[in-house]
């Protein structure tokens, strides 16, 4: 790919090179009215502020009927325009930004509107970028599924039978999904106090996780007893974002029989800030892990690259300051694409709606320094973590910040980033 | 109790007696606009014409700053207005129906207010009343976990060892519920075509089941982190419907392991139309199932009657048109209190919003004709039931309607009634 070079400064090791373009909702300190946004290099574009200056007065007037998007206060509404639309306003804004763009008028020597809407990205204060409706979770990582599977069945009996047959998933919790940044209580509940326990106890989560996910927001929705085909599932994805999905282990081993995990995830899910369009991560595909099984036919894609490939970190940073990198992989290590998990998601006939969530489910390795949880990490809690600075963790202690990166691109061309997914574990509440 | 006579004819059989005053969201063929009323009797009042016309010129100013909650398209407005706000209204509408009246002007003698805002019943089509954030079902029929449990692991592991120390739950899928009269298709799925087969197929659903259940609309809201106290989860309940929680028991048994429900649920969950305020039926309060284990602290109550004593019914209507009741039980086979599901919802932090949906889990007696579901009801498929009119059915076929019913009240005082929970099954769509 040629690179795309801007008149506004971009660092190198920006995430939000001019081939990103992601969109967010921001409020600052001067206006603290939610909208939509877009970040580039160190800066955002207030898409508010940049429509009322008639910034896209050079749209094709049929697309200027559809602004009004970029004044609500989440991009569900912008989203619901679909995929054509997406395309053409990250377009528009990548020719704003180019050194060589058509319309300099319209930023590039615009000072005012420069002002009145190009802001430093420390200034932004992020919020969700959607209003979401539904989240799903899915358990796409199969090597994480194994490594799991291996730890409580042993490595023949580590996959479920069902597991290679379909995406398996369920319905998480909306409410608590918080935009990167938030930081979260240590969960309270009913746990076993040790194996083979037959009588819970009620206490502060002693086994708390991470898990390393992908997410992604759908764009439009389906109607009620129509299912989406594998083939046209592309349509209705938005774009994508990096995942936190705490886990309180003890809480989810005590809990999940026979309907799965509930109160050990509904505590918080946290998510990055900036959507990554799905148009953006276009060039970055690829094949994922070779399935071993026939698959249905509501399940068979045409297209071989069907899997993003995204570096991911997991780095914590405990109380002392110290940081320590946990984690790289890349979310190739998924068995399922995102349009096998909305083919299967709706195959039922479940009606999806703009601002959903789905969750990849964990990504994984095999190898030391590749899994997305600490349960692998520490082998379901047996070995230390040893980190930088000499402390040791078999879980996530109160004060850790976890701190999720994930980016494509680079070698040839100008990163396609996601920013931080950051969130940070306090103490839990007391209580009697 | 002393009857609550009105000047409106309200017939003796009605659900909706003066005594019970249940919101919902309705639209008619003259003004299709979504909007709150109450029903009463063979009518409904519009409260939105009802509140433009001065009805609620009466209630105390302070009141009065709230009323644009009735020109909204949901209730969750009014809902998050909190428990002593619908105490007052839900007793201001009563003055205004009572025969003695303290208020004839406001609509006994208001022959053009009456033409505006107050409706024959048969005449308001009725919507969800409720923008349903998050639902989540939980397993409260100790009854119907054991006697499913039984079916698959025999009664002496019948019950998860978890089921008595918790209320089990699972989240739900918000999208797909759909009010009362909403027909749904029959779901596709994968499912093991037989007892033992290993490899699934790819067809419509081949054991599709009811469940009857009672659902919960949450009022207001907690902050992300913030638990609810079990003595004061009441504040937190807006009130009931009857729901139907529509089960592919084939999909189910291939795909739930090891994370729950999930394209077996998803495809509809079907509500009654009319909410019943916690209030109107704080009279049918009973003690629920004895627990046998000890409790933890959080899902201790103090008092006993936790349980609400609404009589349920279910019947069958086939394409024939004949009708066949399955099953008469009552809502005091539940181990666990609305209260204590709340309590434990939000005990590890998660946050509740206004419009939440609680499902309390299917409802059984362990008689004949005292189940919730047809799993129980034939034995897991095994044996047949009579219809009358000489059909059989040992699952949901194509056409059938399920019907189901619930009331508290009759013996000493007015009908405090749902109304009817209704959906018919459609064929499932035609695929190559």
């Amino acid at each position: 790919m040629p690179t795309m070079k801007s008149w506004l400064p971009i660092p190198a090791s920006s995430h939000f090179s001019l081939r990103n373009i992601p969109f967010g909702i921001i409020s600052t300190a001067a206006d603290p009215r939610h909208r939509p946004a877009v970040a580039v290099g160190e800066h955002v574009l207030d898409l508010s502020a940049f429509a009322t200056g008639a910034g896209f007065s050079k749209l094709p007037t049929d697309l200027q009927n559809n602004l009004s998007v970029f004044g609500q206060t989440h991009l569900n509404d912008f989203a619901a325009l679909g995929r054509p639309y997406h395309r053409a306003i990250r377009q528009y804004l990548q020719d704003v930004f180019r050194e060589d763009t058509p319309h300099p008028d319209l930023l590039k020597t615009n000072d005012a509107l420069q002002k009145e809407a190009l802001l430093p990205l420390a200034d932004a204060k992020t919020h969700l970028p959607m209003s979401i409706g539904d989240y799903t979770d899915f358990f796409a990582g199969r090597n994480h599924a194994f490594n799991v599977g291996t730890l409580f069945r042993g490595p023949a009996n580590a996959l479920q039978p069902n597991y290679n047959h379909l995406p398996v998933a369920y319905h998480g919790r909306a409410s608590s999904v918080v935009v990167s940044g938030t930081p979260l209580r240590r969960p309270w509940g009913q746990a076993l106090p040790a194996p083979g326990a037959t009588e819970p106890v009620f206490r502060p989560c002693q086994r708390l996780d991470i898990e390393l996910e992908m997410g992604m927001l759908v764009c439009k929705g389906n109607a009620l007893g129509e299912p989406v085909a594998v083939e046209d599932a592309e349509d209705f994805i938005f774009g994508y974002v990096l995942m936190n999905d705490w886990s309180a282990r003890d809480i989810q081993q005590w809990e999940y029989v026979p309907l799965g995990p509930f109160n050990a995830k509904n505590f918080g899910t946290t998510i990055s800030a900036w959507v990554v369009l799905a148009d953006a991560l276009e060039p970055f595909r690829t094949e994922g892990l070779k399935n071993e099984v026939e698959l249905q036919s509501y399940l068979k894609e045409e297209r071989k690259d069907n899997i993003l490939d995204v570096q991911l970190e997991v780095s914590i940073t405990t109380e002392t300051g110290k940081s320590t990198t946990l984690t790289k992989t890349s979310s190739k290590n998924l068995l399922w694409s995102w349009s096998q998990m909305l083919a299967h998601h709706t195959v039922a006939g479940c009606n999806l709606r703009s601002g959903d969530l789905f969750g990849s489910g964990t990504v994984s390795g095999f190898d030391a320094g590749t899994h997305g949880s600490f349960l692998e990490q520490t082998q379901g809690g047996k070995v230390s973590i040893k980190l930088d600075g000499g402390e040791e963790r078999k879980f996530v202690a109160d004060g850790d910040t976890i701190t999720i990166t994930g980016w494509a691109g680079g070698a040839d061309g100008e990163l396609v980033g996601f920013g931080q997914c950051v969130g940070q574990i306090l103490p839990a509440i007391p209580r009697m």
